[in-house]
């Protein structure tokens, strides 16, 4: 029996890793992605039928797919300690549940939706992306914690003169941030500006000051991501240079030792000649 | 006969690649899209009439110009393995074919106007511009991808939720992706996510969400393009240092010096001794 | 009294530099943050208490808070010299003062709001990234100057010509800046321009000049400030690499090896010319 | 009479150069400047003769300016070699011709708008600027053909298809040029084209391939530029480079010559060691 199961494992840590079951998985996707889009528009009652059998069939094969390659994982915990195969799982199993609740029927909608993203799950470039984009983060947190602040304060300032010019822009500190988050987009800013100008004829300076100080901090935020991406780049090269570049250092060295080796030859022949 | 040939061939050849012969065609691009622009003002029946002699001028010059290029060419198959060459004489045969038919005329005028592409196939700086660019495309693939899965995944949840809103924008997943680009290019993103907010107060995560995820991807694009770009400079610029690289000829230098000091080492004590 | 002050203070000194106290600090600056933000919605009023029970809490803690740090100085004076000692000391002074009259309530709430600033007086990081924002704006001046010579001629311009077609936005020169920073950031601009365009059909050569100027120079000094991070990158970089640099060390060995060398070509012949 | 123009000349060459004189000319400049903004209010008539008074006494003080620089260069003809010159001098000139006709009242007012321009012939800053911004156009060239290639196409497709359905946006090929400038500025262009859409409901096909093909473009435009400014930069630090790394290698030689010598004197007196 144990030894049943080692066969099956390694027959299915075989189809785990073939290139065409990968493409049959992003192929089944991009249908299911298709389906998706496709229950966005009235459909005749017999494609509607069609709609709702593939949507089954993709459930099943999510099923054995993700039961091939949990039974093809040699050590069954380090499983779930990827957060891409819990993500899987937990798609697979929620799709499961059968749903007649319009409350729920609208998170198995969800679901399906969320399917799509399996594709990152699968195409492991796109994984590598997404988690380089992850590491570029954290190092932006400091600018990013200085331009909350800047938001913060003139959100603050923006309630407290202008709630009475208009209360659905400037009414609380939400609001006011969703507002100025409107005018670093310069959606319409103007209109907005020139509201408040009639009771604060000098309100310019609020709006002026705020798009030259977000705009200043989000430039500083892309230089920092371009000079880190650059950085990482430059090193790279870097060590790459200096596997190209070490050998012939180390060439010109062994020929200078060479060279000494031959001095000592002829030196101790010599020695020889004056003690003949 | 075939002498005959043979040598309007050569004169053909010397022709297709004189510069005065290229001039005299981009000026005739030139005078053919300027035809374009005037065709679209109202103008006087004569000039009509004029425009309309000058435009077969140009369709007769091109036709011959084409034939000059073909017979320019030694091996007249590979003249249509360029795209270039098949677009040109594309471009050429369908002008030719007299239109009276109203829905043909329309094929006629976009032919007209595409002629102007055919400055691309003349001059070949324009053609190494637009190669460089194709070839940026491909390694940009996987950046692209992941921004059109959060597209799918945004229309998908946008077309759930707020269909019922508002059917011309969330109407059904196409509708949805082209709002969703739109909100991407900030074009009064706010009124559409004001109306939604009537019936979800909670949708401005929706869209800060898509503005901050899609802003970052098209970041992470504009970047990888910068990083690729400057990487091929980099590229080429180590290339040129190598070829034209001081340090290689000093440690020549070196070497040649060292290997004097060894000469005359040698030579000297061994004369002395040879004299003892 | 004199020991006891000593003993006090490095007491203080010891409590100002504990990460603990500056997390606390921080957290507390983060509730008066919060305080204002739920200050813009209305409240029942005995949240309204508590509210304001907290906030003078905080501006006692504040107050408390500037005063360790003022003792933990050891030396009196140099404390004010810090911008952002002088700073807090401020906004903790205005805060004290009990405020009735309308007028001062204005003050007394903007003084709260500026509290959150004091984040960036207590986070070290952050003060470091404003400095350094801060240092890179003179270095722009010249194109700044540039760029407000071009403002200024275009409202000028404006003034002269579209004053008559619309006050509002070409009234003086002020008025007809703002609406060309307007036209910068693409803010309903044709709506602009279509205006004029009816009394100065020509009008449109304004507008796109303008556009092209001031994103050329706007383009130019997001370049400058690329170029001037990167190459303070790579001073830094080469200034780093000249401390590790393996060259100079292996030009070293070069020239121990050869003093090796002369040594031996000293002794050697030396030693047998004195046995002969 | 010749020596006392020498004299003249020597003092208006010193006075010329003279870093205080240029900065009197800047503030007047500034002065200047600031009147043609003072203009733009409505002014009490006193201070609107004082406007007066002063921009003759501009205009006198430029003149006295230009002469002493005139007569300050040693080859009178070299003067107006210099563009900056001869925009300084026709400035003066045309402010000088007494205007009273309506007409040329105004080219009176635009030549003093343009005074604001003499800041940038007189400080070198700015003229090192604005050469090294046109130096960076030409290189731009291929690009911008392009672009102006792939707008003049869509404008003529614009024309032809939807001239029906808005003559004020698509009448003729110049007003189709701006709507699509308009439209790669993403000013209300949905507007656009949910207008056509009614019509060509396919027309999004249009629009979003317009806006992806000018974008890609336009960063090819930026991107080129950005390569262009790093490789002068580049350059210029590897001739830094090359200066300061010129040194170690030439001490290597040296050293390396002079142990040569020392060789060689120490085997000639060995020489004679053996003779004798």
């Amino acid at each position: 029996m144990s030894l049943n199961t080692d066969v099956l494992q390694a027959r299915f840590e075989r189809l785990r890793s073939n290139k065409l079951f990968e493409l049959l998985v992003i192929s089944i996707i991009l249908v299911s992605a298709l389906l998706i889009g496709a229950k966005s528009y009235t459909l005749p009652p017999l494609v509607n039928q069609l709609v709702l059998v593939l949507d089954w069939g993709i459930t099943l094969f999510f099923l054995v797919e993700i039961s091939i390659r949990f039974l093809g994982e040699s050590e069954k915990r380090r499983f779930f300690h990827s957060g891409w195969n819990v993500f899987d799982t937990l798609i697979v199993v929620v799709s499961l549940i059968p749903i007649e609740d319009s409350e729920l029927a609208l998170v198995g909608r969800l679901v399906r939706i969320f399917r799509v993203l399996r594709m990152v799950s699968i195409i492991p470039e796109l994984r590598i992306l997404l988690s380089s984009l992850m590491a570029a983060l954290p190092q932006l947190g400091y600018v990013m914690l200085m331009m909350f602040i800047i938001f913060y304060i003139y959100a603050a300032v923006g309630t407290t003169f202008f709630e009475s010019v208009n209360p659905e822009l400037w009414g609380d500190i939400s609001i006011s941030l969703l507002t100025l988050f409107r005018i670093m987009t310069f959606e319409d800013w103007t209109d907005v500006m020139y509201e408040t100008m009639v009771s604060y004829p000098l309100s310019w300076v609020y709006y002026l000051s705020f798009i030259f100080l977000s705009a200043f901090a989000f430039l500083n935020m892309i230089i920092g991501i371009v000079v880190n991406v650059l950085e990482e780049e430059h090193q790279r090269q870097a060590r790459a240079d200096a596997k190209a570049a070490g050998e012939p250092t180390l060439i010109d060295l062994q020929s200078e030792i060479r060279d000494l080796r031959v001095l000592l030859k002829e030196r101790l022949p010599e020695r020889e000649q004056s003690v003949a």
